[in-house]
C-alpha cells in the first residue's frame, strides 16, 4: 500500500511540475498494451513497465494541455506537427511501432495529498495550479508542448508566447522565458535522472522574443556527476536562424522525501 | 512635440517593464508641487524635476497594484508598512519630508503607441499586459510592491506569491522567482542607470519557497562599468534568517530606439 502511495504520489509530482518521469524502476502493475492497440516502447526491456506519462491516472479528468487548441498559431501547429510526426512510425509489415521522438502530455494541478510545505493553507492546496498551466483562456499566456529523443539526449519545446506574457514592450518577459528554460530544463534533467530540483539556472538574453511569436528551445545533456545533471538551453526562433537566449541549467537528484518535505 | 512624446513613451516603458526612470536628466514642465502639498524629495537637486514615477499620466486610469488589497497576509501588510512609513518622516517643524526609502508605483499594462515587436498583431498589442500583474484575481498570483533606497543603493520587493504560481507541489515555481528576481533586479538597475535590457541572470536556488507565503527580495548594486550595471539580489524569509535564492544580474543601458526597435 505504501509503494503503490509513492508509485502514485511520484506520478503526481512529476506531473504537477511538468517533468515526466520515464525511470524504468517506477513500476507498475498495470499490463503493457498489446502491439496491436499501441505501439511498444523500444525504451524500455521490460514489457510489464509502463512509465507514468502513459498513465491517464490520477488526471483522467484533466485536460492534456500539450494538445493543439484552437490559439495554436501557424508556426506552433507545423513544428508539433514535426515532431509528433517522428513519436509514431510505420514498420515494414505496415503496423506501427515508436519513433525517435515521444510528446509528454502536460497537465495544470497537483493530486490532492501531495500537500507541499508546511505553511501551505487546504485552500491554497485545492486552487494550487502549475505556474505554466495557470491561465486558463487559450493562447493567452504559455502555450507549450515538450517531446524527447532518448537516443539523442536532446529535449524540444515548442513555444507560443501570449499577450499576459509582456515585459518589454511588445515583448516577452524576461522572466516568463527564464520560466519556460527552467520547465524544459527540469523535464529534460527529470527525464535523464529522475526526481530532481533546480540548484542554478544561468540564462544569457541575445535577442529579446516578440510577443505572440513562437520560438523552440532546444535542450542537451552535458554531463552527469553523482547526483547532478548539467543541461544546457538554447531559446531559437522557429527555424533556428536567430538565438534569442541560451541557458545552462543544474539539478540535483531528490528524494521523495525531499519534495514532501519528509 | 517630439520631445514631449519621447518623454512619455519613456515613462510609459518605464511602467509596463515595471522599472521606474528615476533618472534626473528625464525633466518634464510640470512643476514640483509645494512643500506644503507633498514633501520635496531629497534625492533631486532641482526643484522643476520631477521623476516619472512620481506622474500619474498615462496611467491615471490605471490600478497601482503595489497598493495593499485584500489578499495581503500578515506579513504582507507588515513589511509594507514598515519601508511605507519610512518614505515620509515628519520634520521638526510638524512638516513632512521625504524619507529613505520610496515606493514604486506599479502597472499593468503599457501606452498604445509603444508598438513594440515587428510580429505584434494590433489584437495582442490591445490585450497585452505585464507578466506579473496580467492575473486580475488579487492575490491569485505575483502580490508585491517594490521600495527603493537611493542612500544606500538598495532596492527591496516584498512578494507574496500565490496559488497560480505552483512548481514543485506545494512550492512557487523557479521560473516565479526567477520572474521576480528578474523585475527586481531590473527595477534597481533601472533606477541606477536609466533604461536597460537584462543580459544575463545567474540564480542559485538553495531552499524552496512555500507556495503562499511571503518573502523578502534584497538588491544592491555590485558595480558599474560603462553601459553595464551588476546587481545582486537575495530572497529569504520575511525576517531574513533563511535563504531561499540568491542571483546576480547583469544589464545592459539602452536607449529608446533600441526599445522601441528603432
Amino acid at each position: 500500500m505504501i509503494r503503490i502511495r509513492a508509485q502514485q504520489i511520484a506520478r503526481g509530482l512529476s506531473q504537477i511540475i511538468g517533468r515526466e518521469f520515464l525511470k524504468e524502476n517506477i513500476k507498475t502493475s498495470i499490463k503493457q498494451p498489446t502491439q496491436s492497440q499501441s505501439p511498444q516502447h523500444p525504451w524500455s526491456s521490460v514489457s510489464s513497465v509502463r512509465t507514468i506519462a502513459m498513465l491517464p491516472w490520477p488526471f483522467s479528468q484533466s485536460r492534456d494541455f500539450s494538445l493543439p487548441n484552437s490559439s495554436w498559431g501557424s508556426d506552433m501547429r507545423r513544428l508539433y506537427e514535426h515532431y509528433n510526426s517522428q513519436c509514431e512510425v510505420e514498420t515494414e509489415e505496415g503496423g506501427k511501432k515508436w519513433g525517435a521522438w515521444r510528446r509528454l502530455p502536460s497537465y495544470n494541478r497537483s493530486i490532492k495529498f501531495a500537500t507541499g510545505g508546511v505553511y501551505l493553507s487546504k485552500i491554497i492546496q485545492s486552487k494550487a495550479r502549475l505556474f505554466t498551466r495557470s491561465v486558463k483562456e487559450p493562447g493567452a499566456a504559455f502555450e507549450y508542448v515538450m517531446f524527447v529523443n532518448k537516443e539523442e539526449e536532446k529535449c524540444v519545446c515548442v513555444f507560443q508566447a501570449g499577450h499576459l506574457l509582456e515585459g518589454p514592450p511588445g515583448h516577452v518577459h524576461g522572466g516568463a522565458i527564464a520560466t519556460m528554460i527552467d520547465s524544459v530544463t527540469g523535464t529534460h534533467a527529470t527525464y535523464l535522472s529522475g526526481p530532481v530540483m533546480t540548484a542554478n539556472l544561468n540564462i544569457n538574453y541575445r535577442s529579446p522574443i516578440p510577443l505572440g511569436s513562437t520560438v523552440l528551445l532546444t535542450c542537451s545533456l552535458d554531463k552527469k556527476e553523482g547526483r547532478k545533471t548539467f543541461v544546457s538551453c538554447q531559446v531559437t526562433n522557429t527555424d533556428g536562424s536567430k538565438l534569442h537566449t541560451e541557458a545552462t541549467g543544474l539539478f540535483v537528484s531528490i528524494t521523495m522525501g525531499n519534495l514532501l518535505g519528509g
